[in-house]
Order: structure tokens, then C-alpha cells, then sequence
């Protein structure tokens, strides 16, 4: 049982996940066939009046090719116990897997985006691109594009729109 | 007494916070003088395995040409009572008054930022302007540059690295 949460609620261990073991950003292709990425970093809170959450994606990723696409994505908050699969959604490339079938994830419809949620994740966010922003390497200091850019492939920011945010009834139980 | 404290601990009150009454962004011009200013957008988060603040400032602020300057800035979770403080600093300008005297705001050093903090505040952040982005109105929807820009003004989005988090002891009593 699902129930519907305000960001305020949820966004403190939504950050902790995020930090670790890390969160799973989820998009779809045009046949329907969902995939999931591990994600380490992120923002949320508010713009133009509403709530937003930012995922970076890298354009080397299957990913960025589906959220071209679709222009939508969900972000889910995994379940205690879920750490190997996250690991593995981090590792391999939805062109090479089917993450959801390799990992058992119970693909569920989402209310208003094309992009389905994880149903054994904990804490959901069904998102809407309204803006991205390909990070410009002029603007970055050299240690951070040493560092994270040594090939370039600098991430794209996609500002999605949080059109709905659900969690278990006892999400605070089964967090990771 | 202020105590040290995770992101993913405080974030929760911060955006709560955010979207009412607003949090009181923090800068400061060459001579050591500091301006406060009212925000009801902004986003925490990490980025480049660091956390960030970002915050969105537009540059018919003097706000912004104070951040241009220092490149830095502190984020002040208002305690419970400071409403109509928070409402002034949203109302005015730093160019036309000295809003800390206004307020009866205390300006507190900060630990590695030249923006001070606001000493009645409960949860403070120190941030580092590592990376800045100037909204392109050609990436935003029509509806939205009807409604919040109808006279340009579009804004710089300033991703300010954390460098420093902490809060009163027993801040979750004074929240507003």
C-alpha cells in the first residue's frame, strides 16, 4: 500500500540513499521496456513554484537516450535488503541487460509518467523534464574536470517536474 | 550553542521551511557588509561526490551582484517568529536598506565563507559558488515565461558546494 507524501516528508532519506547505496532513476523506450540506473547524485527542492528533482546523467549513458525520448523519468528510494541490485544497476548498461528482469523488479505503472516505478522500492517520485542544462566545462574548475571528466562525456541536468511522490505506509522501517 | 550536522539530517526542516515562510540567503559586499534576502526556490543535493546548495538568484538583485563578487553565499533556516523579518528581506532591497539593522540581525562569522551567517537563524550553510548557470529562456515553456517572466530577469542558478552545516542544539524546537 502506497500512500502520497510531500517532499519535505521524504526528502531527508531520500538524500541519505542518495549518498548510500544510492538511488534508482528509471526511464523507459518507446516499446515500454523500463530500464534502471544507479544514481549517487541529485538535487531536490522547488522552482517556479513547484517541486523539482534534478538527476545528472551522463550522454554516454542508455539512459540519457531514453529521457531524450520520453522527457520523463521516476526516481525511487531502494528497500533495505535491495544493495546488490542497486550495485548492479551501477555497474552494467540497460543496452546490454534487462536490469528489471536480471535484478526481479516488479515494473508498476506510474500515475502521470510514461516511465514505471519500482514496486519493491520504498519512496517514489514520478517526474517530468520542464528544463535541462548540459554542464559547460568552461564553468568548472580543473580539479573537478580532472577528476570526474578526464573524457570528457560531462553530465546533462535534467529538471524534472515532481508531479506525485508515494511511499509504503511504513517506509521509515524498510529504509536501507 | 550550534552543533555540526549531515545534510540528510536538516534537509528535511530546510525545504519544509523553504517553501514557507522562505530561508534568508546571505551575502556580502567588499567592505564585510551583508545583505539578506528572501528565497522560496532553491535545491540541496550532491554533485561531483560533494553537497550542494543551489540557489537562484535573479541579476536585477543586488544580491547578485554581490555573489558575482564573492562567490559565496549562506543559506539561514528563520526560527519560529522571524516571519516578519523574512517577510521584510522578500519586500526590500539591500541597495535601498541595510536589512541586518532593519532586522535587528546578528552577523555571525562563518568558518570558510566570507558571507556571514545570521546568528538568530537555527540551521546555517556555508557555500562555495563552484559552478553557475543563466536559465535559457529557449529550454523553458512558454506558460512558464508568461507567468514568472514576463520582463526577462531570467534566473543565474549558483550551485554553492557545502562546506559547513550546523544548527541550535535543540533547532527542532525553534523551526518556524
Amino acid at each position: 500500500m502506497k500512500v502520497e507524501r510531500s517532499l519535505s516528508e521524504v526528502v531527508s532519506p531520500t538524500l541519505k540513499a542518495l549518498k548510500n547505496p544510492g538511488l534508482l532513476l528509471v526511464s523507459v523506450d518507446e516499446n515500454g521496456r523500463p530500464n534502471a540506473m544507479t544514481i549517487g547524485w541529485g538535487f531536490a527542492g522547488i522552482l517556479w513554484g513547484r517541486p523539482y528533482f534534478i538527476v545528472a546523467v551522463r550522454p554516454s549513458r542508455f539512459t540519457f537516450s531514453l529521457i531524450e525520448k520520453t522527457s520523463d523519468f521516476t526516481v525511487n528510494v531502494p528497500r533495505k535488503g535491495m544493495e546488490q541490485a542497486v550495485s548492479f544497476c551501477g555497474t552494467v548498461s540497460g543496452r546490454d541487460y534487462d536490469k528489471f528482469k536480471e535484478c526481479g523488479f516488479t515494473s508498476c505503472p506510474s500515475k502521470f509518467v510514461r516511465s514505471p516505478v519500482i514496486e519493491e522500492c520504498v519512496i517514489h517520485y514520478e517526474c517530468k523534464v520542464a528544463y535541462k542544462h548540459r554542464l559547460s566545462e568552461a564553468g568548472i574548475s580543473s580539479g573537478i574536470i580532472s577528476q570526474w571528466y578526464p573524457g570528457g562525456d560531462l553530465h546533462t541536468l535534467y529538471f524534472g517536474e515532481i508531479l506525485a511522490i508515494y511511499a509504503d505506509e511504513d517506509y521509515e522501517r524498510s529504509l536501507p
